[in-house]
C-alpha cells in the first residue's frame, strides 16, 4: 500500500518528537508499505524566521521571504531522515524543488501548478522512505515559493494524488476533527467520518482544523484523507467523498467570534445597489460572509452583511464612501457579534433541523440577529457574549 | 568593475551586522560596480545544526547532513537581500544549486566540479546585487552538497574566477593576514602583500587564516584576492601571484602546537624501510609532516617524524606494529612539542635567514629538536612550553 503521512510543526517540535515520527514512519514501512512523509517546520520556526525578516525589513521582499521560510521545512526533513536511518531504514529527504513540486509565482501564497512525481516514485522503488518538505515548491522562473498557511497539508494531499496513494494521513496534535471546539465544550467528540463539503464549511465558519485550500484540492481530485493525532491512537477523522444521504444530520457546530456586522440604513431598493457595494469591497479583497436584506418599505430597504473582524476597518471606510453615494441615512458597524453554525450533509433530507437549532437558542434566551442557510449548513449571527453558551446548548441538542 | 565579496559567519552574526554588510555591498554598487556577495551561515549556526543532527543520529548520514547544513547559508542570503532591498537596491538571493555551483558527490567535503555563471551574470545584467550561499552546491545526482570547513572562501574565489571578477574580497573579523598570531605577539602587523605559496605554507603550518583548498584554487586559476575586516577600514592583505624576487625575506612566523613526534630507534638503514612505515600510515590517511633520519651507524639508524596531535593515537598503534616487523628496539612518542616556522618568498635569494632564526632561538635557550626546510620556509620542532617565547623572539628578529 502507498501511504502519504503529513506531520505538522507541533509533531516535529523537538528531537524527541521527531524520533516518535520516525518510529511511526518505520512501522508502516516494516508492515510492507511504501511510505512518503511530508513535514512542516519544527514548532514555531516559521514564526521566528518571519520575525527575523521583519527586524531587517518591515516589508520584506516576498521572493526572499519564501527563500528564508523554506529553510524551516528542510531542517525538519533532514533531521527526520537521520532519525529514520538511525532505526536502520533508508530515507531520502527532498526539498520541494527536488520533489517536483512546481508552483505559480505568487510568493508567500503560491498555488501548486503541477507535481512531477518521477523522483518520488524512483526513490520509493529504491526502497526508501521519502521525506518531503511541505509548504514549498519552485516556480517556472526557478524561484523558491511557499504555499501560505496550511501549505504542508496541501503538499501532502497533492502528492497523495500525484503518486496515487492508497492512504493519506494528516497527523496533528489533536485526535481528529471534533464535533465542536473542545476547549469550549468539553463534551465534544471526534467525528469518525465527514465529507469534503462539510470540512470546507467548517474551515469557512471558524473551525481551525484545516485550511480550505487543502480540502478543496482533495475534493477536486477525490483524494480521501484521515486526520489523526501523532501522539495517540484514539480518534481519527476520515474525510472523503460522500453522498447527501450517507451524511449525518449534523456533523459539527462551529463558533466564529471574529466577525463584524455592517448595516446600511435606508438605501434605494433597486437593481445594482448590492452589486455596487459588494463590488467595491471585493476590489479591496474583503470577503463578505452573510448578507441579509430587509423587506422593502416605500422602495427603500436596509442591508446588513458580515465581514472578518480583521477587515472591519477597511470595510467601514469603503462602506461610508459608498453609503454617501447611495444616500443611505446611516451606516453602522457592530463587532460585538458571533456566528454560530451547524453543518451536516444529511440535514437537507431531514426537515426540522433548523427548528431544533432555533429552539436551543431560544431556551438560552439568545436572540438571533441574522440567519443564513445553505444545503448543508445553517448559520446564525448572535451577540458575542452569548456565543459560548449558545455553542454548548446547540451541541447538547445534537450530540447528547 | 566586477567585485565579489565574501562575508564569513562572524560578519553576518546578527541583524545589525547584516545591515553593515548590506551597506558595504550597496556602497560598491553605488560606485558603479557590479557586485556579487557570498555569505556564510550566521555566527555559530552551522555548529548548532550539526549538534542537532548528532542528538538524533551519532553518525548522521552525510547526504542529509549536507541538506541540513545548507539551510544556514540560505538564511543569511535571504536576510542580506532583505537588508539590501531595504536600502533601495535590488538584490537576488541564490542557494548554491541556483547559482550554478556543481560539485562531486563527496558529501560534507565536496569539490567544486564546475561553475555555470549564466544565472549570476543574468542577474548582474538585471542590475541586481547577487547574493550567493557559500559552502554549498549540487551534485550530478541532484543532491545538495557542502564543501567542508572554509567552504565559503572557496565559493567566493571560484565564482570570482567563473565570472572574471576584477576583485575578490574576503571579509572576516580580523584586519587581514598577520605576520604572526596577534593573540600571542601583540606586535604582529598585517601583511599588505603575500603570494599564494606563502598563504598555503601558513595554512599548513598552523595559521588559521584560510583553508588551503581555497588558496589552491586561487593559485590554480590565478585569481587574486584581498583579505580584510568587515568592521574596519584598516589593514587588508592582498594575495596574488608573485615572483620569488618580489617577495619579502620573511613574511610571517607561525606556531603549531598541535603536533606530536614519533621516533623509531634502531631500524635497518636499507631501501624501502621509510616507504613501508609511511605507506602504512598513508593508508590510514595520516599526514606526515617533518621527517628526520639520523646518520647511519653500523647499518642501523633512528627515524623521527611528526603528525598532527589528533592523529597521534592511531599513528602510534600503526608504528608499534610496523616497528616490531622491522626489529626496532623502541618506539617513542612525544606530544610535548611545537613547530615554529618562518615563511618568506624572498628567503631563497637571501642567505643567512636560517642563521638569524637559529640565533634567536639560541638566545632564548630554546633547543631545536628537528629542522625542516623548503624553498620558502624553515620549520623547527621545539619543546611545546617554549613555543610562545620562541615565537616572540623570532618575530622580533624579523619584524622589529
Amino acid at each position: 500500500m502507498k501511504i502519504v503521512q503529513k506531520y505538522g510543526g507541533s509533531s516535529v517540535g523537538d528531537i524527541e518528537k521527531i524520533k516518535i515520527v520516525a518510529d511511526k514512519a518505520v512501522k508502516q514501512k516494516k508492515a510492507g508499505n511504501e511510505v512518503v512523509i511530508v513535514v512542516s517546520a519544527m514548532g514555531k520556526t516559521t514564526d521566528s524566521l518571519f520575525s527575523l525578516a521583519k527586524q531587517i525589513n518591515t516589508a520584506p521582499p516576498t521572493r526572499e521571504l519564501d527563500l528564508l521560510l523554506s529553510t524551516g521545512e528542510i531542517v525538519s526533513v533532514a533531521l527526520l531522515c537521520m532519525a529514520i536511518e538511525n532505526l536502520g531504514y533508508k530515507a531520502i529527504g527532498l526539498p520541494g524543488f527536488l520533489a517536483g513540486i512546481y508552483t505559480d509565482t505568487v510568493h508567500t501564497k503560491a498555488k501548486i501548478k503541477k507535481i512531477d512525481p518521477k523522483k518520488i516514485l524512483e526513490e520509493i522503488a529504491n526502497d526508501k522512505i521519502v521525506v518531503i518538505a511541505g509548504f514549498q515548491g519552485i516556480s517556472a522562473e526557478d524561484n523558491i515559493t511557499t504555499l501560505g498557511r496550511g501549505g504542508s497539508d496541501l503538499t501532502a494531499i497533492a502528492i497523495a494524488g500525484a503518486i496515487g496513494a492508497d492512504r493519506c494521513e494528516i497527523y496533528t496534535d489533536v485526535e481528529g476533527v471534533f464535533t465542536t471546539d473542545p476547549r469550549i465544550v468539553p463534551d465534544a467528540k471526534t467525528i469518525p467520518l465527514i465529507s469534503y463539503e462539510e470540512m470546507l464549511e467548517m474551515a469557512s465558519t471558524g473551525a481551525k482544523v484545516m485550511q480550505a485550500r487543502a480540502v478543496e484540492i482533495a475534493r477536486k481530485y477525490k483524494i480521501p484523507f484521515i486526520v489523526k493525532s501523532t501522539f495517540s491512537e484514539r480518534g481519527g477523522t476520515m474525510v472523503k467523498e460522500m453522498k447527501l444521504e450517507e451524511g449525518a444530520i449534523v456533523t459539527s457546530v462551529t463558533l466564529d467570534e471574529n466577525q463584524a456586522k455592517i448595516t446600511f440604513f435606508h438605501v434605494p431598493d433597486k437593481p445594482g445597489i448590492a452589486a455596487q457595494i459588494f463590488g467595491e469591497l471585493g476590489k479591496e479583497h474583503i470577503n463578505i460572509d452573510i448578507i441579509v436584506q430587509n423587506v422593502s418599505k416605500e422602495n427603500y430597504t436596509d442591508l446588513s452583511f458580515t465581514v472578518a473582524s480583521s477587515d472591519m476597518e477597511r470595510a467601514i471606510k469603503i462602506s461610508k464612501k459608498e453609503g454617501k453615494k447611495l444616500g443611505a441615512t446611516n451606516i453602522i458597524c457592530d463587532d460585538n457579534i458571533a456566528k454560530i453554525t451547524i453543518i451536516g450533509l444529511g440535514m437537507a433530507n431531514h426537515p426540522g433541523v433548523a427548528a431544533r437549532m432555533f429552539k436551543s437558542l431560544a431556551q438560552e434566551n439568545v436572540n438571533i440577529e441574522m440567519i443564513s442557510t445553505s444545503e448543508i449548513k445553517i448559520s446564525c449571527v448572535i451577540k458575542k457574549n452569548q456565543g459560548k453558551k449558545a455553542l454548548k446548548a446547540i451541541h447538547d441538542e445534537f450530540f447528547k
